[in-house]
This record gives structure tokens, sequence and C-alpha cells, in this order.
């Protein structure tokens, strides 16, 4: 009754979700002197002497970030901790604590609730971190999981995505895309299930690729790999939303131009048989995909020596200057394409460039 | 089409949301040695060196903590903010930082998401705190917002909810059951609008109720006037879901129990008014409502001094023997009632009580 029912209407597709964290962050000043990063990081940085606590958090929604019918939730209980802490992890530091918030609907019986806890446990065991609080609440709609998660650094280890420099290496962990075609498998055996409940899916050759999206890692290993390899990047991401929109974010805040080989990008045999199967780029599963949950990263070309022909590192790129911008170099060609981030819908967009560029 | 179909199906309002905190609880184990306090109190307390760090985080969902038809998004926007600084208030800190996490779904226009932010900047300004991170995310449902509030303390100046001693005195700031009533008046008006949209209610009367339960305080200035009295609470923790649930958990935490003086409790005039209006006993209100976000908390005797007479604050009770229980002296009568906490269901149980007691 006392709402303005005058209040304009702009979409919020118009400006997309990073539109409003930009129109968020323009009218908030930091003003706290322990304050030393806020918004547009992995993580805010707060500062307790010599020490910095990195925080983040992470907000996971029914039928947006998963559908109940084929995730189980002890995975989506370890997924939502995984994705958690990787934020922490790509400020070059190791998570120490997270609180969990989540609202349920009535028909979460007790024993769901122990199952996505149990994952969470895995999880927290796992990878080291005390569940250290959080808020529990009715929803009137769907599940709900938010997962803060807080680590802690020297200060003078972190790594932020404003450090790269050119001619700095681009490096990535792992390898990329496998998440991406995981959820299309489970997609589309779900469809096939809701047609005939009777029919077990055979999975197995897609194992890997299931894995991937169901449970994925934090790449605590590759924090810890780099501080014994005596490697500090110049600047970090983690591979959350794919490899493209990653690195457009370390080129707006680095201020370089990156180009990108496509014949580098890390892929396992098994999404390169998704993609024939699935008649997709597995180039583009890695770049557009995202949920891989790998780290992104540069260094100095001096420190190439140091991660050369370690199996858990790829170089696929480098650093140029800010006005040359972002490209790909496409696998098998000297074409450079452009490098834009829209989200999936971008993927039948890049396609055409490609062939577009080929033909030219 | 992998989850379980025979899982054990138990209903959560079984054991409630402190039963399925307990179930939490009890299968996680801290082991981070910068983890000082972790489940079970207004916050976790993480360990840095000469400081702590203070952290809560807090879920609100539509349909269940608001109702949009009633609840203007600005004022959401500064509940949201003001009830989980309230947390770190409660430790006796005060909030530096707090991350935002919201889910929208498409109705939601972006001048709707502003309003919400609006609100959230006004109480940022108010309380000093900065903004410093968040997700922003599709609902397929309601409304959804996350607050997690960041507090830094020396470590020696915190309070718990577990220090409470036999004689301490139970001291509550400002006045109490003003929310509830607030709510009771929007829902009344809101069920009038909605047969008539064009009667515009008269409210004013009810002021100080509605704006307490849309724009309540977080009370940091009881926190500034607590040190500048010199004035160490030896527990602490805010009401945020009545006065006798609160009791209860300084109770369980501090192994003692409380004698609370029902005709000390402190009400406004609009809520002994409100009272007869809805034939509801006001110290139900308190007992029960919730939302009031004042601070309760006990002292030693021998501080009495420094708080006697002062406006913000009102002694209520005193701690006493665990094994005597917590309860309510009823007022006019050396009546006492044993204290419970089962939520607003319970407010008609305990006017039978009442009555029970006194025909006896």
């Amino acid at each position: 009754m006392f709402q303005d029912k005058d209040l304009q209407r702009t979409p919020l597709s118009e400006i997309g979700e990073f539109g409003m964290i930009d129109r968020i962050q323009s009218s908030f000043k930091n003003t706290q002197p322990t304050t030393q990063l806020g918004i547009g990081d992995d993580c805010a940085i707060i500062d307790y002497g010599e020490k910095a606590m990195l925080i983040s958090t992470d907000m996971l929604t029914e039928g947006v970030h998963f559908n109940l019918a084929y995730v189980p939730l002890k995975h989506l209980g370890y997924k939502a901790i995984a994705s958690s802490v990787s934020d922490v992890c790509a400020m070059n530091a190791l998570p120490q604590q997270v609180l969990v918030s989540f609202a349920v609907s009535d028909r979460f019986p007790v024993e769901a609730i122990d199952e996505l806890f149990a994952g969470m446990l895995i999880a927290c065991q796992k990878y080291e971190v005390d569940l250290v609080g959080g808020d529990t609440t009715a929803s009137k709609a769907g599940l709900v999981i938010n997962v803060t998660a807080i680590g802690s650094c020297d200060k003078e280890k972190i790594v932020t995505r404003k450090g790269a420099r050119e001619n700095d290496l681009l490096v990535v962990s792992g390898d990329l895309g496998s998440a991406y075609f995981g959820l299309q498998i489970l997609e589309r055996e779900n469809e096939v299930y809701k047609v005939n409940p009777n029919v077990q899916p055979d999975l197995r050759p897609y194992d890997y690729l299931i894995g991937r999206q169901l449970k994925p890692e934090a790449r605590l290993d590759i924090i810890k790999l780099l501080e014994k390899l005596n490697v500090k990047p110049t600047a970090m991401i983690d591979v959350s939303d794919g490899l493209a929109s990653e690195i457009l974010h370390l080129s707006q805040q680095s201020k370089v131009g990156f180009t990108l080989d496509e014949e580098k990008i890390p892929l396992d045999q098994q999404v390169i048989s998704a993609g024939e199967e699935f008649e997709l780029n597995a180039s583009i599963a890695a770049l557009n995909g995202g949920e891989d949950y790998e780290l992104l990263f540069t260094i100095k070309q001096e420190d190439y020596d140091k991660i050369k022909g370690n199996p858990h590192f790829t170089v696929i790129g480098f650093a140029n200057d800010l006005q040359a911008g972002n490209h790909l170099v496409a696998r098998g060609s000297n074409i450079k394409i452009p490098l834009t981030s829209q989200g999936w819908d971008a993927f039948y967009q890049y396609q055409k460039n490609v062939k577009n560029a080929e033909e030219e």
C-alpha cells in the first residue's frame, strides 16, 4: 500500500549482472580504514595488521544454479563450499572458515538437509575449513544457499586481478569446458528420464564431465604448489563464468589486453568427444561454459622456467598493450578474433564470427 | 534421477530451527587455530592477533521475513543492514563492513533494486560500515537477501552469551514489543487495503510502532555508551526473536537461570494502547514478538551505579542458580511463571498459563 506505483521499470536484463554491480558500487564509498579492497575482485580484503582477511560471498538458487531433479543434495553441499572457497584461492590464499545460510520450503525433510550438510562436511574436511556460523530460514519457494568464505594471508602474498603487466604470461590450471559438457549431458538425460523413468542412463563415458559439474574442486592444491615453486602470480581469478569472461575481468582491472591461443586451451579427451557429439566447438565450452573453478593467472616471463613442463599448468597466452585489445588466435590459423563475453547466448555469435573470419 | 527416493522424511517443523542448528553443529568440528568461536553466538570470532574479527550472516526471504505489499524496498534495505550489524553490536563491538547477496526474479526492475540499495546506503552511512562485496543472481521465486556483517574488536572487549554469573543484573536497552505491534497494524491495514484499495489508512497513531517494524535501528549507540560508562557486560545478545527466547539463550550458554520481572519490561505508550486494541497483553508482544533489535545484557551488581537512572537502560531481572530455572514474575503479583519460548504459537499457551496461575 505504500509502494510507488509510478516507479520506472527498466528490465534487469537490460543492464545485466555486471551492470547492476557497477551501479551499486558507484553509489557506495568506503570509509573504514580497515577496508583495503572492496567490491570488484574475487574477495574483499580487510586489513588486520600484518595479516589480511579475505572474504567472499556467493548465493545459489534452485532452478537457476541447480536442478534437484539430477543434482544430489550431497553433491550440491560439496559444490556450494568448493565454489565459494575457490574465491579465496583466487587471491592466492587458503580458506579457513565458512558461514552458510540457507532457506528451505516445507517440502524439505530433515533428512534432505542432513544430506546437504553431509556434502558440506566432506568439503570442509577436505579443504580444512571450519563452519563457524550461518542462518536457517523458511522459503516460500525453492532452496537457496548462501556461503561466505573467509581466508587469511600475509599481506604481501595477496594477488588481485589488477597486477598483470604487458608481456606477462597467461596461465591456467587443469583443463576447461568439462563442467559445461557435464551439465549438457545431465540436462539431456533428465529429459530422457522425464519421458521414461525406467531407463537408467549409462553415464560412464561421461564420468569425468559429470564429476566436474557435480563435484568440482577448489584448487587449494594449486595455491600450495605455486608457493612451493616460489611463483607469485601478478594477477589471478578463478574460472567460474568461463575463460573469456575471466580474461576480460583481468584485462579491465590490470589495464592490459590479452592474446589467447585457442590451440593451447587445455581440453580433456572427454570434452573433445562431447564437443563432437553435441556439435559444439569444445573451445567454446571452455571460453563461455564456466563452473570449472580452475585458476587463471598471469606470471612474469622470468618465472616461466619454474612452471615449464608442470602438468598442472598450461600457458595459454600473454598480456599485450590495452589498446591492442583482447583476442583469440583461432586454432590452426593466424586469424585473430576479438574476445567477447556475453554469456551462453554468445556461443552462436562467436561461431559465426569464426566462420566469417575464416571466409574473409 | 539420482535422488534416493527412499529417503526418510522427518518434517523440519518436528525439530525446528534451533534443532536443525544443533544437528548441523554436532557433526562439524573446528580445526583452524584462528577459529576462536564458531556456531552458537550472535557472531563467530576469528583470531587476528590482538584484534578479533566478528562475523555473522543473515538471510531474509520474501513472504517469510517481509511482505512487499506494505514494506517499501528502501526500508527493507535499511532493515537488512540494521538487523545484520546488530549481531556485531551484540558482541560489544562496532560493525565495519558488510557483504550483500541478493536473488531477484524478472519482475524486479532496475529501479526496484536501486530503491533497495538506496536504503542499504543510508544504513551503511549511518552505521559507518562499508559495503565490500556481494553476489547478485536470478531467483525463480521471490526476493532473497543475505547480509554478512563484519566487525573488529580488541579481544578483551568481546562479550559473548556465556559470561553471565549468579546475581548479575539483567538489563535491556530501549523498549520492547513495538516492532511486533507495528507488524500487526501493517498486516491489518493491508487486509483492509486488499478489500478497498482507495482507502489510505491513517497510521499516525501508530507511527512509532510502524517505524520500529519497518526501520529498526542497530544499537551502536548503546555499545558506545557502555564503553563511555566503563561498563563491560558479562553476557549479551540482541533481541531479534523476542525477550523470552533471548533470555533462554543467555541462560543455556551461561549456565544460570533468570528471574524476569514483568512489571519492569520497558513498554512504549503506543505498545500499551495497541495491546488494548488487539486484546493482547503487551508484555507478551515484548516476550515473544521479536525484531526489536535492542540489546539484552547482564552486568555485575557493582556496575549498577554506572547505569542507574540512565534512560537508555532498564534493569528487568537478575541471574539465579541454573537449577532454579527461568521465570517471569507476573505483574502486580508474586506469581512465578516458567519462561518458555516456542515462537508466536506460544502466545496463547502463555496467556492460559498466566490465567491458570492467577486462578490457582
